[in-house]
């Protein structure tokens, strides 16, 4: 195999460059869910514009009605009939929510040296910076050794993904003959732990909602008027509290009727999984409520599922005030599964908070669209050569797994374009994504790199 | 009466000077539970001195461990044995809250005509600048007409009513000597509708707390930890939506151990004040829950509540953002009716939050002391010349009536000095204390300060 290893020996050979590379776009704010993030997000798509250049890639920087794409392809070439992949990733990142919760500055990140891990923290370090970074370095690396790409390949990076990807699925219309392939690689996954790599072939849809209960007065005094007029905030948390039963079921009429339920020899497989319990260790469940009847991955991975995401309301401090306010506000995630139907799921939402409402308040809600669940077919040959890429170089069997996460762009890509899609991702439960303190170690940087290699060789020979 | 003539042409001949004045005051941003008010607070206090200077009392500006105490006194007079009256006012004002929510800037009155009434808007303009306004230049007028006061005066003007008053208590003890007086008047309260006027007899005690949930994680991803792990914001929606039963009432063990029932002959006069619609008029109660068995007016003055004042948790916006947040946090805050102890009370609450915190999560509480309600008598001869001189004005029969409102203050002069205490004031629910476009009309300005001048010439003639 002399393609590989002389690919891995420039993946080894150049990965001082990878590293401070990746701290330089960690660095940069791309954050797409606040006014604020425009300029980063500009200065992200040139910069990753220009990396993709060097690699040898024609790549451009392409405007949508939101942020942009930056869309990179190789050279026309005369080779005979190879087949066309897609390498998917997004450029944004999740707001730093309030940054004094942060220990690390969010776009300062160093390498820093903790218990033998070397370690970087900073917002977008593992979602998804890290993971894009992977196959774009893969790319070089390969280019380097071989002089070519391994095949004929598309690179998509999206700039809005943490915002719900709203102008995606008009750019891949759009750009369907350019983004025409035989396999579409999805990278904004997660391993199943720190040794063993994943494919996950299960997706949940999502479903983003805002309410607000508004009462019939605007802001009193709490003291003259507590006792009698009605209290957004109370109201709100009595509908929060009456989503979910005593079992953890959601009460909301109609939420199960479309949704399938897990098949059986999923849930064996899952159940084996599940011995694996170092794979909870980064997250500690005690207080959380599983639905009763379910194991805790059939929960994440198989069950639909309602989030309170935010609360708002009345006085935020820092002093008391005897305030009765004049509305409160929640946000709301629906994580779907096969059967359910987001604007279903919203309306009965909806129904539900309206039978709750006491007369002379009114409701006001946000959201619209979403996605729907996605279970991947498991039988293509790319999948087959992506597991036995991943297994070589982590030297341990890919686990095909579900996640309680949503990709809308996988039923895009698979109804538009009518690609098979392989969902791969080297983060972890213990990155802290969309929390503080996001992190990511530069020896799973490696190995992704590494895996990306192997996979191309596998696909090279099928 | 030539005093009484005198002083009443007086007070009107100056009355634009009055309102001119008390603009300036309204517009002087005092706000005393926020660290930014500190230089409004200083200039507010200045400003007051001056002004009590001008009208010939020894004016001074006292520093206390929080905000000073604006202080002074009549000169000491060779006459014969006059009573010595207390007035007693605050001149800091409650925060903002989000300033977009106001139609007018909230620090730069002047009077507009709206229907025939001739209204300003500002924070404080009600609460209370307006109210201790009334009493300054109703001695400013009896002073210019009479060429003296009409009694012993010592005039105490708070700075940190608004936060609680923590400093106030230690500097009634130390200045015991000056604030001896026969009678109180607190000028911190609500006329019973724009044309009664009214005494207030029966006080609420106030107990404020903060209670934050915290999961045993930092914030994780909602789509991967939504179905299992804590969230705090349930919990918190959990523990809020069971502190009152279906009947509205209080779920906390103990609550009502010491609660005294409303005497039959209150709920008498109390109910035959409700055949007044009118005084509800300015707020819409549907959709708020009176406690069973009590009517609106029992419930407000009668009745011990629990009020959810603010709430926050997970992501605030503006965008969306899958966040299963480490912590949420409520305030909230109780009035207590007599017999009703303020740590017995906080600790019944801390107690029904840990009942139900899931293992696994913790809790913090930050709040300390609090009030008791006051109930005070009503065979007073100086409250008797109130009533007197207030019907005069207002040529309508003086309610005395209770309130959901505490005035600490009230508890500690009466068992301190010992005084009587009598509470007046001339705002109304429609004055949007405490909340956006909080106002205030020239016409109950004028009759206020009259009110008083006729108030003195009562106790003068008992």
């Amino acid at each position: 195999m002399p393609n590989l290893d002389s690919a891995l020996r420039a993946i080894d050979d150049n990965f001082d460059f990878s590293v401070r590379k990746l701290l330089e776009l960690v660095a940069i704010p791309s954050i797409s869910g606040e006014a604020s993030g425009g300029p980063g997000i500009a200065r992200a798509a040139e910069w990753l514009q220009a990396e993709l250049s060097s690699v040898g890639l024609s790549a451009e920087i392409i405007e949508t009605k939101g942020h942009p794409v930056v869309l990179a392809q190789s050279p026309q070439t005369s080779h005979f009939k190879r087949p066309r992949l897609l390498f998917y990733g997004h450029y944004d990142v999740q707001p730093t929510g309030d940054v004094n919760q942060w220990k690390h500055p969010p776009f300062e990140p160093r390498v820093i040296e903790e218990n033998g891990v070397h370690r970087f923290y900073g917002r977008g370090a593992s979602d998804s910076k890290s993971q894009l970074w992977t196959f774009i370095e893969a790319l070089r690396a390969w280019k380097t050794a071989k002089g070519d790409f391994p095949a004929d390949i598309v690179v998509m990076l999206e700039g809005e993904e943490e915002s719900g990807s709203p102008s995606l699925p008009e750019f891949i219309d759009a750009h369907r003959n350019d983004l025409r392939c035989d396999v579409a690689f999805i990278c904004d996954a997660e391993m199943w732990s720190p040794t063993q790599p994943a494919i996950t072939t299960q997706l949940k849809g999502l479903v983003h909602e805002r309410v607000t209960i508004f009462a019939p007065n605007p802001d009193l005094h709490s003291g003259h008027y507590g006792a009698v007029a009605a209290n957004p905030i109370r109201i709100l948390s009595d509908i929060l509290a009456g989503i979910h039963d005593e079992a953890g079921r959601v009460n909301i009429d109609g939420f199960y009727d479309d949704v399938s339920e897990i098949p059986n020899r999923l849930r064996l497989r899952w159940r084996e999984l599940e011995r694996d319990t170092a794979h909870f260790e980064e997250v500690n469940l005690s207080g959380g409520v599983t639905e009763e009847g379910y194991s805790a991955l059939e929960a994440m991975w198989g069950r639909p599922t309602v989030d309170i995401n935010g609360i708002t309301g009345g006085n935020q401090g820092p002093g008391e005030r005897s305030v009765l306010p004049g509305s409160a506000t929640a946000r709301l995630s629906f994580r779907l599964v096969r059967g359910q139907e987001p604007d279903k799921v919203r309306a009965g939402f909806r129904a539900y908070v309206k039978s709750k409402l006491p007369k002379g308040c009114t409701v006001e809600f946000v959201g619209a669209g979403g996605s729907s669940a996605v279970v991947l077919s498991q039988d293509s040959p790319f999948l087959a050569a992506a597991a036995r890429g991943l297994e070589q170089e982590w030297e341990s069997p890919t686990i095909l797994r579900g996640t309680g996460g949503a990709i809308p762009l996988v039923q895009q890509l698979s109804e538009v374009l009518g690609a098979e899609c392989v969902v791969i991702g080297f983060i972890l439960p213990g990155d802290a994504i969309h929390a503080p303190d996001e992190r990511y170690d530069t020896r799973r940087l490696l190995k992704g790199i590494r895996s990306w290699v192997r996979i191309f060789e596998e696909i090279g020979n099928p």
